[in-house]
């Protein structure tokens, strides 16, 4: 039984009959799942129909921090959202950070679900645990810094933090996102979830302090972990300078920073002009979510030109390949203008600018006609263009429309061969990272349950050379089912779960990694688990996960990777000539499912589930 | 001796040796100029000289609220800004509400005096009594409303209230503006004072409570007054509803909504597009200062098109002329976008508006080529090309560059004939009224010690038919001399200085104006006055405002007209066919000398210095 950390209660809010009550959080669901990511698994699991319709009543939006999210554990003001995704039909949990999370404990609650559908644009206020429905419409159309000002002024408290759509997700587009203040729930279109709602944003407050289960145990592990954080080569000074930025100097480095919607890696390398280290100069200061001593948001500013006065948080180096390399933009005003106009408008950059970049190939083959640009010079490369058709997108005008609906439903709609220059897997637009030269990040790609989700399982050995929890060659293929199973497992059980940052993984070694977790679990929650315990609820979620796409229809054909992957190698640079051909695919993924224990079919078995206390699933699948 | 209301503290504020010291409020001072705009004018007048370069570091910012902000009177969260003008060279004195004004008071002050400048950019963090230098080198570049936000996150307090500039009060613009929340400070140019003593923001917080002298007065004097609001014809609801909006129904009624750079009033008659009536179809909703019942202030978004997404508290009836009739746009969406985006550069969106429609009709006529204006088309109603030299101007890039220098100098600078198309008076852009249709209202453009203000004498009398203190004809010339004084007097006095929102001018009776202000005085500070010595208060300000600009240089001569007024005829509509000739405002200007009791040339006679205690503004004069 817990005894600290969490607050114990789940908020249930329906919007179609406009109620709510307060459920207890079960003990041995917070023993099996944590929090956060893990939570939300267990609960969509068990409510969501795995075959609805993703913008459907039937879907539900669920919010959790985690355990250390309020406690003074630094780097936990973390948190997961998750629902049925609109753009894969899988699970679709994503991750935001800010002061929210924090709030949201702070105002009472381990887990906020949200089900039905308001009859009219409506946010929800929520303070020290009681709930009033408002009146939207007026919101409706505001993008998502105006929503939180607005709100705060209506409201006559500045101090209410908020998560919110744009205009993107109240108009459904499948890479719309949530976002709180500056942070977003990026991926997965969560925000068309929201819109079809019609849910505006959920405005919280609270001053609900969190207890520790055992003041001495949490001390030790505490300093014990911020020991580790100071030791950290990565923490400082380099992620709290620069924070993911020079990720773009090291992948280009690699020769892995893809570019021209992938057709250009190792051909177009702009770090020069658009990498962490260039754009430093268009620095002004830096912030931090809550509780975090790092700080590693850099804040960026386009200071002269016709970007001027263009501000942002960020941006990261996701953001500077969406609307930077895979676009052929070398402008970095232009970046940051797309960043922040992707935020107000509550688009996904990553899926935005993959979208775009999409177009821009369809358009220099000849696929797209200018008419059908609406006079949109489409080239690789045209900042004005992109900023342009991103504004486009949020309105969904013309072109926008389409794209709007995220890469893999616009290529189907738009035809004509398209199909084969939309970069993504289970309808996710892929991240920034060119995997035909880093495999088993090739291979996470392929298996996330999310799609194509760096966040998912990322090969941190194969980016930064970290040895843990062995030293791995990021062109072999040796290993990798095994490494991607770890990678995914850990980084849902130490940092999506508890919350906490996944920058703080780098810590010390592997061993540590896990007892650290264990060792806070012990000190904040009372909750006891040894250090395989910790890394075996990653395991626990991701095959719950897993049998939540099974029965959404997913297979193993779907496991796949975008076939330029598999049959057009880098061009240029120093990975010059890799690709991730299907064979070299089939056989990592049946390592990966060996590994897993799980079928080659990739279906989880029955002496598996059991093992990880998920008969339940196992009953489902009938096997 | 006043007893509550004041702070009774001035703060002086020295950026260039960055120290600070709190003087006592002299009680004579407050009797004689009561606050807001009367202090400001005295401090300017007794400490800033004359002749000074306004964007040198002799020239002085001066804040002040009344001694009603921050009580419980309503409506009076207002204040005045004030330096030597560098768009006029005249005094500067602007107005703005919102939430700062009160927060100022409970910061301590009745009065913020900030002088020389700052080696660096810097921002000014004052938090009850105590006065903070803050490195505001990140902030530089920043739009106004990131720049409050960064300033909330960096200070770790949502509850701050700043003023502040945008890029363009950073580049010396004379048109630039200064920002709170999303109120303004807007014309005279006072946002380049700021900038021109790398000032870039104030941030203030307080919890001091304001005193008052005598309770049982103040709560009989509250008590009256707010049953003036109540039965007010003009408060509600047409103004709680609609604010200032609908002014352009009625302007475009009589005849006198100024159109195409003044060429076409009577011509062209946007109303149906975009008057108060047409544009409630962008209303989300609306807001109001600190302690303010009504609530003019509505909230609008351009909801669909390719403005999509911009939202702004207004636009107000003359941002409706700025980026509407002036510039002959009727997209209210492209009218809402500029008002936010002027808000964001800091530009003053009246003057930006008219300087615009300048080089409009420069390009028309031939002047400004396609080459000069870098390939924008700015042909009269092109609201794209207007957006895009909007951000030009905040930029002060290519034309921009020397639009931002506001329409008197950039007709300087592009010579050529341009002059006569610059509407403007002594370098202050005309507002939304063609006054050649109300004559009251051009001799106020002609004579307000501000330049073309609007704010400074408005004859509601001519716009609105309200019977005080006389029923009016607008298009008559007969008794506008002493209108336009008794004008400039009571908004001085009544609105300006106490401080309270000019919109509460209308209520009941003449007589009851000065009244309320005296009962309110009395109750409130202590201060006893009689209601003529209330509007008193008011003549000594203007004559000593009037003192200050003769010793700046200005004349008879520069109380003038821009010369199509004098010799176009409005062209078409209910008032076709009016001007004000040379001869006629020759006319209005000699009876309202008289009615002032100066000279035929305006100057102030010793006898009327001396009868209202400005004997040394005599002395200065030489008189």
């Amino acid at each position: 039984m817990y005894k600290g950390g969490y607050t114990g209660k789940v908020l249930r809010v329906d919007l179609t009959s406009k109620t709510y009550k307060e459920e207890p959080l079960p003990a041995d669901v917070a023993q099996d799942f944590i929090g956060g990511a893990g939570l939300t698994v267990k609960y969509l699991y068990d409510e969501v129909p795995a075959d609805c319709d993703p913008l459907g009543p039937e879907n539900k939006l669920i919010y959790a921090p985690g355990p250390f999210t309020g406690t003074t554990i630094p780097c936990a003001s973390r948190m997961a959202i998750n629902a049925k995704s609109p753009a894969t039909g899988a699970v679709g949990v994503a991750t935001t950070g800010g002061h929210f999370p924090v709030e949201m404990k702070r105002a009472g609650y381990d887990v906020i679900i949200i089900e039905g559908k308001a009859d009219k644009p409506t946010y929800l206020w929520i303070k020290n645990g009681e709930v009033k429905f408002r009146d939207a419409t007026d919101l409706w159309g505001l993008t998502t810094s105006d929503t939180q000002q607005v709100i705060k002024d209506e409201l006559h408290d500045q101090n209410i933090r908020i998560s919110c759509i744009g205009p993107a997700g109240e108009k459904l587009s499948r890479i719309a996102c949530i976002v709180n203040e500056r942070r977003v729930a990026g991926r997965k279109g969560l925000g068309a979830v929201m819109g079809s709602k019609n849910l505006k944003a959920i405005a919280l407050r609270g001053d609900q302090q969190m207890t520790i289960a055992d003041k001495e145990k949490y001390d030790a592990a505490r300093k014990r972990m911020l020991e580790g954080m100071r030791k950290s080569p990565i923490l400082y000074p380099e992620f709290s300078r620069y924070g993911t930025s020079t990720t773009l100097d090291l992948t280009q480095a690699l020769g892995i920073y893809p570019a021209k919607n992938w057709t250009a890696t190792g051909v177009f390398t702009p770090a020069d002009k658009i990498g962490g280290y260039a754009i430093e100069s268009r620095g002004m200061g830096k912030t931090a979510c809550a509780t975090c001593p790092v700080g590693c948001s850099q804040l960026r500013l386009a200071k002269e030109g016709p970007y001027m006065g263009f501000f942002t948080e960020g941006p990261e180096y996701e953001t500077l390949y969406a609307f930077g390399g895979v676009t052929g933009v070398d402008n970095p005003d232009a970046i940051i203008a797309c960043d922040r106009l992707a935020d107000e408008l509550g688009l996904d950059t990553m899926s935005a600018g993959v979208t775009i970049a999409f177009a821009m190939e369809c358009f220099e083959r000849g696929i797209l006609t200018l008419e059908e640009t609406g006079g949109l010079d489409l080239h690789f490369g045209n900042d004005v263009a992109m900023t342009k058709l991103l504004h486009m997108m949020g309105e969904r005008q013309g072109l926008g429309d389409i794209l709007a609906e995220g890469v893999k439903r616009a290529a189907e709609k738009i035809g004509r061969g398209s199909e084969k220059y939309a970069m993504h897997v289970k309808g996710l637009e892929l991240p920034a990272y060119d995997v035909r030269g880093a495999k088993a990040h090739g291979l996470n790609y392929a298996t996330a349950f999310t799609g194509a989700d760096h966040n998912k399982g990322y090969a941190f050995q194969e980016i930064f050379g970290i040895p843990i929890p062995k030293p791995i060659d990021r062109l072999s293929y040796e290993g990798k089912g095994w490494l991607c199973k770890w990678n995914q497992d850990a980084r849902t059980a130490l940092a999506d779960s508890p919350t906490m940052c996944v920058f703080l993984m780098d810590m010390a070694v592997a061993d540590f990694m896990f007892e650290n977790t264990a060792n806070l679990m012990a000190g904040a929650t009372g909750l006891s688990y040894t250090p395989e315990e910790v890394h075996q609820v990653g395991e626990r979620i991701n095959n719950l996960a897993r049998v939540f796409n099974i029965k959404a229809g997913f297979t193993r054909a779907d496991d796949d990777l975008p076939e330029r992957l598999k049959t057009e190698p880098i061009p240029d640079g120093p990975s010059k000539g890799e690709l991730i051909s299907q064979a070299d695919l089939d056989a990592m993924l049946d390592e990966y499912y060996d590994a897993r224990g799980w079928t080659r079919e990739g279906v989880p078995t029955r002496a598996k589930l059991e093992e990880l206390r998920l008969g339940y699933a196992a009953d489902a699948l009938g096997i």
